[in-house]
């Protein structure tokens, strides 16, 4: 029998959906599998999952992985990439003591404005590269305190997503300092816990889990659970982390200078830095800081979203008829002029966070007319997105000193839609740069399963030869007059425009101060 | 053989569709028929019929109409509305001089701002009744003086469409004062052709055909046609009009202080007056007024509008798909509460007229959220119809001296919308009546017939008795609140926050001046 070519599992644990994918060293994907997480949710904002929900979910996805059991056979590590902020608190028998609180659940809404009061934003800010956002993994425990106090009590670990499902399938209990950067705890600039910052909250520092580098080897996958999937016994378990940068990662993106625009149903911009930011003007924009350790290589980046991007296309298509396909409705925009004939799309479906956190800011078509078709409706909506990001990467560009941008490389799922693409490109007035490989945060996921089964060494060198060939998309230089205009006299002027209206419209009844 | 019922045969000459119904005196419709009337477009914005390709529609509708020989030879009288401002001009021989400009046309933009330096829009409207709006026919006589100025000198009188028609049909010229108040050549004070204002302007006023009220019997259809068309020789053509003021007349509406409100493609709102008003605040917030005569009775109304009302309503179905049906969308915003779940559809998607004349005005869609669906954008546009409605109507009042407003009467096919009108009810805190006979305008034409062939000398009672039941649909007092916050703090002030960024998206090129 010939020596079979290793191969490697990246779960993806996202906000509701487990993804499980076996890559050959190369990045080829040979099994696949897929488990929804049940979500729920006992008042509008709130939302919740269980830790066995998640276990389950992640358990089904691999079991459907690697359903031959050929491929099984030949899986020498593993990993798990997952969305921040939320976590599983474990009391001291491994019990959770508590629901794990989604990223966006708004419960927490009260204690951001409690951590700004007590710390001071530009403090916080200085110590931990984050904003007083309410989904940060502290604001739940301090949920905890207040509604929960006996659960906080009996608390002895808490545990990010991704670190808790290492844990279920390796026994051994470790963080890394990409989710730890979600959490508020992380002195980002001493690269160790926060711990007097989180003692300042009345919280006990010791519930927080050692740190450990990206790929770190726990161990090799449990008996029982080994058993449980079909995973070979022998199968390596490293430490994971956060799911945006594991997928950077993959492409090679966090050098100093190297731009990631990631497009999910939110879109997350993370530029590669030299060294962390302590300028609270940063923090002010909306912009957070994440570090993380590969190997024994440091890396540091600033981080900024936006919570519409493929979130405002899917919502447009399913406006337009569930059965309408994204691809219809691109095959019609490209014979759209830029500037969408007039049209103009806002894309604050879920609020604004840069450069200024409002969630009452709100969605918007402007600039229709009778003549305005589906198509124009529909460009306006890639073109609001496109230049949302731009808005986004200028932000950066006013406070933090980044390096030259050279190309920017787009990751996600939407890098499928090339028109999007070519748009960014010309509103970025700079190439963008894609994978053909889509499944970048599963195969990051994957790597750092073979770089704790020794596979190799150089996580770099392996990402490189895994992602394989990239795509470019020119700008198209005809297009940015259009471009420029529509960003300066449109659409950054658009979200002030429509402040006082959005804000009228959360509420249908008559303000206190009607002319207010 | 019994004596046969007689028939009455209306003829609506609409903006590219002549519609001809044949009713009996009750009001029920025995007869119908249809066809367009082609229209030509040189460039954008540009829109022109022919006179002949009036005339052969108008022919097609009827012949149609009166297929049945047995209906045909009942028919004691007729008559024509049609849409106001567009005019036939003819030389000595009756042979057009040029083709008809569409009332819409834009090419007279700038003669709307010759006449108001020249004559002052304060004047003008003291004398007419009108602002100086590029669509009135004078502004397109001074169109023709500039660039067809040998076909003007050819022109030894112009007619309105409607009187076009019925010298067609009469052989004999008369206009009425209806159509007149829609040429800025008509002094509504004096009730007569105002010959100075046309000659200060450089025309000929002695082109302006002699006016007489409406019903005037012409005389008999000229013996050629009734042998062509299948058309009785004895049958009665008497002087039409307007079609919005025909319509509203046939429901009774043009009493002092009564209120019709016409849902078209556009939407106009008519208030019966006891005299006119000389005030140019009214004429300044783009308001106009006309007068009429239907046998010995006088009256006078002052007239609002605004463009995309069922333009508003038919362009949001289009594009949630060419098959999705106008009951299906109600029956899904049925069920969206008052205020559409924080959506906001402003309807200036061609363009507003009151209280501020700017053709640059966009629509838009306000308030979305990712969770937003089509029901509560449906249901949005509505709303912003039925807002805007009330918004002609505040401003109306605040500078008129309006009597109070016990209903409102609503007539045309948006009457159909049941959900608007309920809507509208309780936009408006007062009860809508409209008319289950939607066929007002033609049925108007038809009495108009009837006076001049005799069958009856008081109109409105053959009015009444024609257009039969009404139903009345109630104003929701629990959604009063929410759509006065609406009105006060987002509909009214949405023109004026969205009014740059508008003028922004009509020129996607950077403007001279930035940040102006």
């Amino acid at each position: 029998m010939a020596v079979r070519e290793p191969l490697l599992l990246g779960v993806d644990a996202g906000t509701s959906r487990v993804r499980a994918l076996v890559f050959t060293l190369d990045g080829e994907v040979v099994g696949r599998g897929e488990a929804v997480a049940p979500t729920h949710s006992s008042r509008p904002g709130r939302s919740e999952q269980t830790a066995d929900g998640l276990w389950t979910a992640c358990c089904t996805a691999i079991t459907s992985a690697i359903a031959d059991p050929d491929i099984a056979a030949r899986v020498r590590g593993l990993s798990v990439a997952s969305c921040g902020e939320a976590f599983v608190p474990l009391d001291e028998h491994g019990e959770p003591t508590h629901s794990v609180i989604a990223w966006f659940d708004d419960r927490t809404v009260p204690m951001a404005d409690e951590v700004a009061r007590r710390l001071g934003a530009d403090e916080l800010f200085a110590v931990t590269g984050l904003t007083t956002d309410p989904t940060f993994s502290v604001m739940k425990l301090l949920w905890m305190r207040d509604h929960a106090a006996a659960a906080l009590a009996r608390t002895r670990v808490v545990l990010p997503v991704a670190h808790y499902l290492t844990w279920r399938l390796s026994g051994e209990i470790a963080a890394d300092l990409t989710l730890a950067s979600r959490t508020l705890a992380l002195d980002i600039h001493r690269r160790s816990w926060a711990t007097d910052l989180v003692a300042d909250l009345g919280l006990v520092p010791e519930i927080l889990p050692p740190l450990q580098p990206l790929g770190t080897l726990l161990g090799s996958v449990r008996r029982d659970v080994a058993h449980d999937l079909g995973l070979p016994p022998d199968c390596s378990v490293a430490v994971g982390g956060h799911d945006h940068v594991i997928g950077a990662l993959a492409v090679n993106g966090l050098a100093a200078g190297s731009t990631i625009d990631s497009l999910g149903t939110a879109e997350a911009i993370t530029v590669g830095l030299d060294r962390t930011i302590s300028d609270p003007a940063v923090g002010r924009l909306g912009f957070n800081q994440g570090i993380g350790t590969v190997g024994t290589d440091g890396f540091q980046y600033v981080l900024g979203s936006f919570l519409a991007s493929g979130a405002s296309t899917e919502w447009a298509r399913q406006l337009f008829g569930p059965d309408t396909a994204h691809a219809e409705l691109i095959a019609s925009a490209v014979n759209v002029p830029p500037g969408a004939n007039g049209v103009a799309f806002v894309p604050d479906l879920r609020g604004k966070l840069i450069p200024t956190q409002d969630p009452a800011a709100r969605g918007a078509w402007l600039g229709l007319t009778a003549e305005t078709d589906r198509s124009s409706m529909y460009r306006a909506v890639l073109e609001g997105v496109a230049l949302e990001a731009k808005q986004l990467l200028d932000s950066l560009g006013s406070v933090a000193p980044l390096p030259d941008v050279a190309s920017i490389r787009a990751i996600g799922g939407n890098t499928r839609n090339r028109l999007l693409l070519e748009i960014k490109a010309s509103v970025y007035e700079t190439p963008v740069e894609y994978s053909v490989m889509p499944e970048a945060t599963s195969f990051g996921a994957a790597l750092l399963g073979g770089l704790a089964a020794g596979l190799f060494t150089n996580f770099a060198a392996a990402a490189i030869r895994g992602v394989g060939d990239t795509a470019i998309v020119q700008p198209n230089p005809e297009w940015f007059e259009v471009y420029r205009h529509r960003l300066s006299e449109v659409h950054v002027p658009a979200y002030r425009t429509l402040s006082e209206i959005n804000h009228r419209l959360t509420s249908s009844r008559p303000a206190s101060t009607p002319d207010g």
